[in-house]
């Protein structure tokens, strides 16, 4: 997924790093240009990527159904989140597809001027940080989506051979077992934070840094359906005695 | 080192490439166009690396003092050449480094269209083959030039890591960025349970399953110091309401 890239001739060079690596799905945030002739020339044989690319205006409906969702970055920020290197998240995304049948994985890039705002980066459950010079950092976005695509098929390479890819339906406890949606991943920290509200625990309007730093945990934690139930039913225990009282 | 590249470019990318994995010396046999305001305009901060490159008609007298000489493909080819993964390769370089003092390691990238020719890598050693899409193998030369230069960082590293095991003090974020004591973990966990029950949350006694599956939670989480400071903050100003009501 390009948030937000600037020069149609990175679309297409993109398009063209993820098809090489065999992976075919392409999400673009408000691309300032495509579709666009610099992108199918940069895309060479791999116009078919650009040409199912889904343009949206809208992070955080396109990532609702992800059941994880990493973050690409170079720099590093206030808040430090858990960093992979994309030979680590590889890794990780491959757990995460053998421990989930339902699963949806999306890994988000930034702008190629300043990558992606710390927002952004706090939808993210992992943040991926290529490691590069630190005299000269600057990793063309075609270039860092190679590396990661190129790590991701590595991975999956190992991943096959040892493989038995029966697929079967899922029981009920392997569904509360499953992680959870970022949809209910958000649920449950608006829910959190209107009971840290009502407990005068939050007192600061916006209360962005606690809320960032309990996003942090709960994403590392990477929850399943069934723990995100539990946390929900004691804010509402929480919430019930403060309405009695 | 490029063998005769067609286009200008793709050796400013390919700079690029080089100096963000922390290289330096790019070596051009025969470039069609260079220099060339394409090359320097997609190495964006990388001109450097342009500026030092060295052009040579003859690869044999450019390698000649190399140690060791690598070439790269995504094709197999009639000859079939011991072929090694990026990745490999990069740990056989790094080995090479190491047992030799005096070295000096090329790594030679074939022309866009066609590669290099078989007579061109009958000179390397050994021959680095990118795992691609069987479908679409087509790899963008400074894509090519961008993994193997990863391999070669992340190697490297991996090095450097195992060779300054230099211990030393922490600073207070960093002891805050600590990953909690089991201790901490448990004193969590402790005055989690005793919350629950104040809050009728717990009615069973022992309360087994549920602690269970909390204490698994935040033992995937990886609690710091500082998220336990904040957990037990959070159940602290909840109790002190019980107490209050």
């Amino acid at each position: 997924m390009l948030v937000e890239p600037t020069h149609p001739g990175n679309i297409g060079a993109v398009a063209r790093a993820v098809k090489t690596m065999g992976l075919q799905r392409l999400v673009l945030v408000n691309p300032k240009k495509f579709p666009h002739y610099e992108a199918s020339k940069r895309a060479a044989g791999a116009e078919s990527v650009l040409q199912t690319a889904v343009l949206t205006d809208d992070i955080q409906s396109a990532i609702a159904d992800c059941t994880l969702v990493l973050g690409t970055s170079v720099r590093d920020r206030e808040v430090s989140w858990p960093t992979l290197t994309p030979n680590q998240a590889a890794a990780d995304v491959m757990g995460h597809l053998r421990q989930n049948t339902v699963h949806q994985v999306a890994i988000l890039f930034g702008r190629e001027s300043s990558g992606l705002t710390n927002g952004e980066l706090a939808l993210c459950q992992q943040q991926i940080s290529i490691p590069a010079n630190p005299q000269y950092s600057s990793l063309n976005l075609a270039a860092a989506v190679q590396i990661v695509c190129y790590e991701l098929r590595m991975a999956a390479h190992a991943e096959s051979e040892q493989a038995d890819g029966q697929k079967r339906s899922l029981s009920t406890a392997e569904l509360r077992r499953a992680a959870a949606t970022k949809q209910q991943l958000e649920g449950h920290l608006q829910h959190l934070q209107q009971t840290l509200e009502s407990l005068d625990f939050i007192k600061s309007k916006p209360p962005t840094m606690l809320m960032r730093k309990l996003t942090r945990l709960y994403n590392k934690a990477q929850l399943t359906v069934e723990e995100v139930q539990i946390l929900r039913g004691i804010l509402t225990a929480i919430q019930d005695r403060e309405t009695r009282s």
